[in-house]
Order: structure tokens, then C-alpha cells, then sequence
């Protein structure tokens, strides 16, 4: 498995940077039959586009996505799905003043160390951007999961720096460029967010997601588990430090009694393991947490180091996302729903003639 | 890549059980010519032994390990590693109580699920004794990493239920069954575990994990992360729920001009980003913090369901853990180690030709 | 994927060496609920076992297997079946005399150029007693396809050195200690050994293998073609040059009109592709031939060179069988049982769903 | 790994249909630093256009490939190369009079019953055009291969159909249609094909493919064999039934006193291994030979089926090479380029640190 593919069975091979002609990604091991258009592939897109409010990177892409693979007479044909996104808005020269300069917290630096070279313009393959190939990819696996397993994935900003966001409703989360889910806090939230800009500089934010309607078994143990391979999954996101599932670090505080979910005819009567168990889908919501980290590129002047290793101070102009966080909800959806496909496909190989002995409902969940 | 498999070119597949004959592995890639002895194995197998303190299980296992191919005239020879850790003290009597119900918060109900079957002795292949082969994996890993590159990987408890636990020495967390770096708690943390157990009742833990000397350049754009390897490995191991790289969670409340790691000549000026930026190495220690949550096995009577659905009550006696992550820290330093290891040979294979063009020292570390 | 392993979904790792304690195998992926005891396995390790008539190395071995785990109450449970095969008539003195020089053709040589040392006994890892593990992880593969879709995979010798052996039965084949499928030429090709053995020569084999009742659909463009996984598969044996699906290389010759199998409402005509087209089964029999060059530790004096580099003559005595083909038919299938059974669980994660549209029986088989 | 991808550590993941918008890959692993220009990949693949001669595929392609990522300045950057080649002379019209019968000998067959659906359409996925990824792929080996170790591939036709073709030089090979390494023999090559092509049937053809300057070590026991790997790679080309190593299937007469290539301070004595020995490369040359079957698409009046399972004559115009081995050679080339270099980045991660003991010259091929 190479570093730019990631999934077993429904697999995901990305390419492309921030200032090169285009992005593009293959999936592979998509089931046939599935009916897909661009249109369905564009609406998760459209999501994730930057330009479309005033907090967020001012960089106008349409991010229109052409499919060249993989669909006949508008349906999968279960053959690899190419598709490809054109760069329109890339302006290299807004680098020419960090082009000699390493950003304190970006991976400009280490990409030079790795790979000898340097490519200055928007962080090249280490750029946000890249993103746009795995909403893609999600998009595709939300719809299959959605049809086949009445699944259902959705995420919402649950943390902008130093405000915390209740949530209230998943609807309002998909009513305001935030993906907040609570009215009541997005003229606060603006208010943040334009005072950070003009500050010069940017903030951090937590992201959850939850998947609704997955069913018991999927996962493998001992290092396939669900919940590790979602860990890799969100971590791989830009900027993500931390990644919780269920309970998450405030299991570390809870006693046994409090955190393991006691089990009813009628269902867990709590959800402290975020759906899963052992590495294996419980039945209830997969729920997950991820702690991004503030933008690297901002206005204020930083210490650092040039290409010849001398000390320089660093300035960012160009456009930027003064936080990364608050386009990152439909990424992490995207995420969990290719993970949770790979799983389905991986389950159905090796459990397919196996019936769940129990059936139990599951009528609580946490957000 | 199977279930009981990871890494990519330092493989280690997984097998065994509780109460089966035994645990076994197998090492695959790693170079010829490393020294390598049983001893070296059981040191770090030694370290996570149970029974060696009143406050694990009190089951009685060598741990002996049996080293049967891939070392040859006490060197390995480049092909497998394969060896045995034989079980001694199953008692699977312990488990007729239980036998019929499903652990509140235990894998034993996704396993029976899944699989359609079930094997409750001990918690079968979802039982923590499994991490004996991550550990002996990691053993030969932290031995390379050290001789070649000069890595040390090392680890610490930094919560105990409700008790944090502050970072003062290396030295004093291999002297206390907790491995808490902190002579002064220890006592303190005797008289919880004390209470606890008597309770019936568990906790969780936080281990966090640091490696030295990591050379800037490791791990791969853009879901071959070291970051996103590292997660995964975490995430993985038994009841971990959270994982962090460097800043981690905190990262969301922080400003940029925060977090972001100014470079000088002499080094960076700080490490929230816990050495990993864009998913490669900085040079800087890789530091690591997970959350492990409190045992299911429990003494407290809790509601839960039968093989056949029913209503009924659990109370789990036999020999548990009543904080599995007292022995965590040496399984979480192991799978670090794994990790390191892989990536050090992908980064060598791929950039084997390329020598990082600046010299950067790394004057400050957080632990 | 490390070398030591092979196949995605239903996977093998081997590990072990000619002289070393024990050989021993992981198998992940097999579905749960097969019944599976040590016999099954025994069964065919008793057909390639050593030992077991004058034509062959007269090491004499029980290659009686310890299953460790993965099976609970006679079933597979779905987690990783780790089993094991001590050594227990390795006599490492007879390598004495060639401790320091290459038996020409011999693997000896390549892996002391590549790992930069030497395992003299019995070939080490490069002996072809590995395909203990490859036997063992078949005979749970012919199982499972035996029970779960009627697969029936069996092989013969078809060419013995000079000795072609025309197909006359199943039933002959598992008559005599050369998997001879033809009575009438048994004495022969005894005679022809006894003056190959006498004579210090040894020479090659063609084993070919049949799998009857593969349903149409298995195997997956355009890299992962179910004929690459066999050809890598049988390939991998030890001593194998080269491989054939169907009519091989007398395709070459063939003129299309001869070659493409025409198809009736009752049948494929013939079945010149060898049960596979585009790399997918075709629900004809998968008909495969191999090639087995001869053994290269041989009685006679070879030119070759020393650990040092200077010219000396070899002459290998020791245990040898002088042509591996001869126990190569039960490793044959085996490998062929491997690579179907992952296909099969391969083309169910992703294919589940589909019903294959036309129903054709299959009335011509080649052999 | 996907089944459109292959390759561990140099990975290729390819998407495309034949009558779909475009065809294009992604290269993943490739060291940093080599220069690379669209050029390099537009020579090799000219080599395999269709269209350049009167006796193949008259569909004309200019086959422009463009690099979408992954170069930067000239130089590959260390990530993903993403490339396209735009399908320009698609004539769906052509299938209309076969969009309703298979093949026979086709996988449009077998595609039908896998995916339960039917692109007709110049075969889909199954067409032979696929390889236009592999060429491109290849060429970017071949350059790595070469500046780096001095690797050179190359192949040449050595009979089509009936017509056996002496090898007398490279050279040759290079100038005229077939790759037929005989200047001699073009004419007969010429008239047979046109005699082929009138009588509206199509034939098998054989091509061999040598590597010059392959290292002693590359290789990994016991599944993970650099032959076991050109295996797979060769069989999963369109139209391949048969590979073999070295003396390949004439090994099964031979005697070991006549295979075992000798060896002299000053070389081996001869190259019956075809430079791999146990799975690891020897030093010589790696000689690879395959068959290829006759094209399925024949004039000729055939016995099949309609989709809906009933008895119909099929009769196939449109564009198709009479003998798709005609354009095979660049083809295996790339393979065998993509393999090696795969195997020389793999054993450079694991034996990065080893010298190969002992200097050995080969001053003898095999062709």
C-alpha cells in the first residue's frame, strides 16, 4: 500500500497539488450497480469549497469534478473510478515572499528535509487541498452506505478556538458556513472569527462526527479494528492532532461502573464506547472526535529559518483559512464513510454467511 | 493486509488466545545482522508481565519466549521472525459465571456478533494478553531503532483514574510497578488502587510516550503519515479511546502564534506539534498520549444480557486488571517502535539517495 | 504486504528454516464456523511428506501439526489460526562438507549476497520445506471451498524428466508415491528414478492442477486477475520456472478461431483459456501447469566458488530429494486453494449483491 | 491493494475504459530528484501506439500523455505522479453489431457474470488498451533504473504465430513494426500477416524480455520472490497464458548437472535460471519469455451467446490487432521495469546496510 492510498477493500489513491493543474483520485472496489453521477460527487464538494464565506480562504475554485472511469449509463460498473478536479484560482506568485522561508507549523519544512526539494507554491502536495479527493471519495461511499445498509454520516463544528458549541439540531449545522449546530451561537461565532482575522492570526477547532445506522460486526481485530483504522483515517486530515472515540480522554477519569454501557433487551443504555468494541461495530453510533490544529500561515511575524538555514523572520500574506477547522466537517464525514465502507466490504467477505445471533436496538445515542 | 497484520515493510502478524496454548508472532523485514536474543525479547516482555504487583491480575505467566526462526548464530538473518509465548495460568473455570453473559464494555459481545460464535474463556483472541506480541515485535524494533539511529523510545503513566501524575524523572518510572515518573506519587497511587480494588470497581489511565532521536524525513504524504501510522497503532492496542500527537486536544483552543513551532538556528522553539508535521518527522520527539479506559471486568453487579437476549445481572469475578493501564506503558512503546521501525525503512527505501539539506538541532522537547 | 505473506483476504504467513526448531504458519481470514481439526490439515501434510518411498529425501519427518489457535470447540472462530510443525531430523552435520562453497543453481548463494551471511543447514530458509505452511494453509482452503461452493482441486505429475505421463485417472494418482495418474507407467518411472539416483543426477518435473466447480466471477481487473495471483502463487514454489493456464504456450501457435472457446446454451466447446478470461473465472475448470527445474544438490562434482570467492568443485551428498516435482503436486493445490479462497472472499466483499445474469453449464473439461 | 493497483513500494494504481473519456495512472513511491518531462514517458509510449503499421489496431490514438503531479521544475518531487492520456478515436458504433453477443474467448463474458452488467463498448475495462498506463508507468522505471544502477530492459518478438524469429540484435528490434530482433525474417513476418489478416482470424505470438545490469539481491523469500512478482506482472497483461523464467519449461528435461549454472571467479557458466535463484536476482541477466493467446476479436464466424443466454453466431468487425503480441514488447518491458524497480526499493529498505560479500562478473547471457 502506497502513502497516497489509504483502504483495503474500498480504496482510495489521491494526486495532485495546491498549484499543479489538477487533482484527481481513483476508487477502487466500489460495488456495481450503484447509480452515480457527478452531481452527487459535486454536492459533497460544493461543501468542503473554499470562497464561500468571508472565514474561510478566499481562493475561488469551482471544483468542478469531471468522472472518467468506472460509470456506465449512469451507474458503477465495479471497475476503478477515476475522476479529476481542475485547479482555476492558484496564484504562485502570492509565495514569492515565503518562498525562501519555512512556516513555523507547516510541512514545508519537512517535505524540503524528506524529499531534497522544495515546492513553494501553496504547500504544494502538503496543502488542504488535497482534501477535495477524499470528500470525493466519500461521497461515493456515503451514498452506498446510505442505499445498502440505511446508513447515515453526518458532522458538525463542535469547538472554534476558545468557543465551545452546543449541539442543538444537525439541520441548523447545514444552515450556516460553520457547520455549527446551534443558531444561537453563529453571530458570536462570526464576531470570533472576524476578530481573529484582523488580528493576523488563527485558531484551532474540534470536529465531531457520527455515523448513525451501522450495523453490529463490522471491524476486525487485532490491529484491523474499526476504531484504528478511523484513528489513521482522521489523523491523516491536515492539521488533526487528536482523535477521540466515545468517551474519548474522559474515559481516563471514569470508573468502570460509569463508562462500560450496560446492555438491555431494549438496547445500550449508554454509548461511553462511541460504538464500538474490541474494534468491532456495537450497532450503536460511531461517534468521533478530532482536535484540529490552528493554520500555520498567518499574518503575524514569526521566527524561522530560510532554505540556507539562516534565521529569518516570516510574514504570510497570500489566502489562507484562518481556521482549517471550520471547512473540515464534510472531510472528516468523508473519512469515517470510506473507512466504515472498506469494513462493510471487509465484513461481508469473511462473515457473509453469518446472521447476528441477538437482536438488539439501540435507543440511545450520544452526540 | 490482514486483521493480524500491520506495517507495511517491518510486519508483524498476531496470533493466540487467552486461554489457548499460547501466543505467537511473527517479525517480518527486519535487517540482517541485528543481534538479537531471547533475552532482548524478554526484558521488555518482563516489563508488562502480569501478576508482578498487587495492583494487576494476579495470574502467573513466564512470559518465556521462544525464538524459532530468523536468528541464526545469534544475528538475524533478514528472513521471518517467528516465536511463542506458551499460556501457563489460564483458568478457565473463572469464566462458567460469566460464561453465559456479555460483559458491560467488553469485546465479547461484537466477537460473539460477528463471528456467530463464542469463546469465553478469557476473553479469547479479544483478551489484552495479546499485546505479549507487540511487545516482543517492539523489542527487536527499539533495539534497531537504537543501534541504527540512535532512537530511545520511552514511556510513562501520566494518569491514574482521577490522579494526574507529573513528569520528573526517567529513572523513577522504571522503578515503580505504575510506571509513574514521580517517587512522590507513588505512595499515593498505591492507597487509590488499594480503594479501588476493594471497590470492585475500575479506572482509566493516560500513558503518554516519547521517542529521541527520530531523524527529520520520516513518514509519508498524504495517508501514509507517520502521524496517521502512529494513531492507528494507538488506537489499537486494548482500551485505548484517544489518542494525541504532540499539542493534541489542547491544539483547538491555541492561537497560531501559539502553536506553530518557530525555527531558529540552534533548534525549534517549542514542539506542539509533537515532532510531526504534514505526517513527517521534524527531528523534534515524537510525543504521544493515549486514553485508556477503565476495565470492563468488574466485581459491581451490572445489567446485561444473556447468549439467548435475556435480561440479566453480571458480576465478573476471576483475575482482571483493574486499571489495564498500569501495564500499558511498555505495549505503547512497543507499537511506537513498530511504527518508527516501518518508517525508517519506507523512508529509506524511498529517499535512501536524498540527505536533508539544513542541519537543524532540537534544543527543547516536551514530555 | 511483507514477503513472508501471501493473499489479501484469506492470507498466510510462514515462517521458519530447514535446521531451525520448528516450522509454523499464521492463516487470518478464514470465515468462522468451518469445522477444522488438526486431521484436516494432517491429511495433506502426509501427502508431501518426506520419507515416504525411496524416490525421495529419506529425511524422515512426522510434519505432525499443532494447531495454536483460531479454532475453539472444533470450529474456526474468525481470528487468526496460528499452527505449528517442529523439525525433528535435521542433521546439521551433513552440511559439513558444503559449509563453504555454492551448490550451483542453489538459493545459497543469493542469500548471502543479500543478507551478507550464510545459513549453511539444509538451505535455511530457502529449503522447500517451508511448503509444510503452504500445504497446511491449503488444506483449510480446499475445506472451506469443498463445503462452501463444491471447489474440488486436485493435481498429478504430468512429466517426469524425459517421462511424459499421459492422464488416465484421479483415482491412479493417489495410488503411487509419484501422484502418477496412470498405472501402466508406475514401473517405468521408478526405473527411470533408480538410475537417476544411482547416476547422482537429478532432473524436472510438470505437475499440473485442476480446480473443478469455481463459479464464474472470481478474480478482478486488471492487476489483481485471478491467473497474476496464480501465476505468483505457484511461482513462489520452490524450483518452479515457469507456469501455464490453460493451453500456455501452445497459444502461441494457436489461430483464434482454435483458441477462443466458443459457447453454447449447454456449454463452453473446449477450454483452451483455462477456466479464466480478463483474469476472472469463467466456471470451466481452472486447468494449470507448472514447471519444476531440476534439483540443484546433486552427487556429481560442480565447478562453483567459496564463501571467498575462489574456485573449488562441489559434490553434494546428504538427504536430496533428486526431483522435487515429485512431491510437488500436493503444494500445487495447495497454493492453488490459497488463491481462490482469497478470490472468493475478494469477489463476495465487493460482488455480494450481484446475481450473475446467464446460467451455463459446463460440460467440457482439459485436463 | 486493489486489483487496479500493483506494486508495494513502487505502486501504480491505473483507471480507464477503452471508449470512456481517458486512461491514467498514478505512480506512487517514485524516489525524488529524477528528472522527468512528459517526453520520457511519450517515446515509450509511441512504441506501443496503435495504428503505426498496417498490422495492427488501425483505431488511431496519438496516446499524449500529460502529467498532472508529482514533477515540479523537471524533477519528480518524492509524490504521487498522476498522468493522462486522452482517448481520441473511440468508435462506439463499431460494438453495435456485437453489443449484444460475447466473444468467445473474451472476458466481455466474464465481466457480464461478475458485475451483472455489460459496457460493450471496445471491451471497457478488459481492452488491451489499459496497457497505455503500464508503458507510462514502465518508462518512469526504466529511467530510475537505469541512471541509478545501469538497469537496461528490453524485449523483442521471438514468434508469431507459427513463425519462430532467431534473435540477432537488439538493434533490430528497434526498427522495424513487429520488434522482431532479425532483419532477415520481417518480409515472412509481413506476408504472414497479411495473409492472417485476409483470412479474417488472428494468432498467438511469444515475447521475450531481458534485464541487463540487475544487482545480485534483489528478492525476498518466500512468497514475496522477484520472480514470483514478474509472475503475476507478466500474467496479468491481456492476452498472456504462459510465463517462464530462464530455461522456464525446458528445465523439465533437463538434468541438474545441466541446469545448475556453474560458477567461476570469472562469472556463471551459463544462465539456465534466468538470474533468479530462490526468489532473489543472481547478478545475470533476468531472461523472462511469455505467450501470448491469438485475439479474440476475429472476423470469423463464431458459436455464442446473447446476454440473454440464447445460441447466436458472432462475427466481430471493427478495429482489432489481428495479433495483439505485435505491440506486446514495450508492454512486457514496462512490467518487468515496474517489478524490478519495486524489488530494487524494497531490498534497499531492508538491506540498505549490507555489501554483498562477494564480487562475481557474468560474462555470459542467455537471450
Amino acid at each position: 500500500m502506497s502513502g497516497n492510498s489509504f483502504g483495503l477493500l474500498y480504496c482510495v489513491t489521491s494526486f495532485g497539488e495546491s498549484h499543479g493543474p489538477a487533482y484527481g483520485g481513483v476508487v477502487d472496489g466500489c460495488p456495481p450497480g450503484l447509480e452515480l453521477s457527478a452531481d452527487d460527487i459535486q454536492r459533497e464538494l460544493n461543501r468542503r469549497k473554499p470562497g464561500s464565506s468571508r472565514h474561510v480562504t478566499q481562493r475561488r475554485e469551482s471544483d468542478a469534478v469531471e468522472i472518467l472511469s468506472g460509470v456506465y449509463e449512469g451507474r458503477t460498473t465495479g471497475t476503478a473510478i477515476g475522476f479529476l478536479v481542475r485547479n482555476e484560482d492558484a496564484r504562485s506568485k502570492d509565495y514569492a515572499a515565503i518562498a525562501d522561508g519555512f512556516r513555523p507549523g507547516h510541512a514545508d519544512y519537512t517535505y524540503f528535509q524528506k524529499y531534497g526539494a522544495r515546492d513553494p507554491r501553496g504547500g504544494g502536495r502538503a496543502s488542504a487541498r488535497e482534501t477535495v479527493v477524499r470528500v470525493a471519495a466519500g461521497a461515493i461511499a456515503k451514498k452506498w452506505l446510505r442505499q445498502r445498509y440505511g446508513v447515515e454520516i453526518r458532522g458538525y463544528l463542535a469547538q472554534l478556538g476558545s468557543q465551545k458549541i452546543e449541539f442543538q439540531s444537525w439541520d441548523e449545522a447545514g444552515r450556516n458556513p460553520f457547520f455549527a449546530p446551534n443558531a444561537g451561537i453563529v453571530a458570536r461565532l462570526e464576531k470570533f472569527m472576524d476578530e481573529l482575522r484582523e488580528s493576523g492570526d488563527s485558531c484551532g477547532a474540534r470536529v465531531n462526527v457520527v455515523a448513525e445506522g451501522v450495523p453490529v460486526g463490522w471491524g476486525e481485530p487485532v490491529y484491523g479494528r474499526l476504531d484504528a483504522d478511523i484513528a489513521a483515517a482522521m489523523m491523516s486530515i491536515n492539521a488533526v492532532k487528536g482523535v477521540e472515540i466515545g468517551a474519548g480522554f474522559a474515559s481516563i477519569a471514569q470508573k468502570g461502573s460509569e463508562h462500560g454501557d450496560e446492555m438491555t433487551p431494549q438496547g445500550f443504555a449508554s454509548n461511553h464506547n462511541g460504538g464500538v468494541l474490541g474494534g468491532i461495530s456495537t450497532g450503536q453510533d460511531i461517534t468521533v472526535s478530532i482536535a484540529l490544529k490552528p493554520t500555520s500561515s498567518i499574518r503575524l511575524p514569526r521566527r524561522t529559518l530560510n532554505t540556507r538555514g539562516e534565521a529569518v523572520t516570516i510574514e504570510t500574506t497570500g489566502r489562507h483559512d484562518p481556521c482549517v477547522g471550520i471547512r473540515a466537517t464534510p472531510i472528516a464525514e468523508a473519512m469515517l464513510a470510506c473507512v466504515l465502507m472498506d469494513h462493510a466490504l471487509r465484513h461481508r467477505a469473511q462473515c457473509g454467511d453469518v446472521r447476528p445471533p441477538l437482536k438488539v436496538e439501540k435507543p440511545r445515542k450520544i452526540n
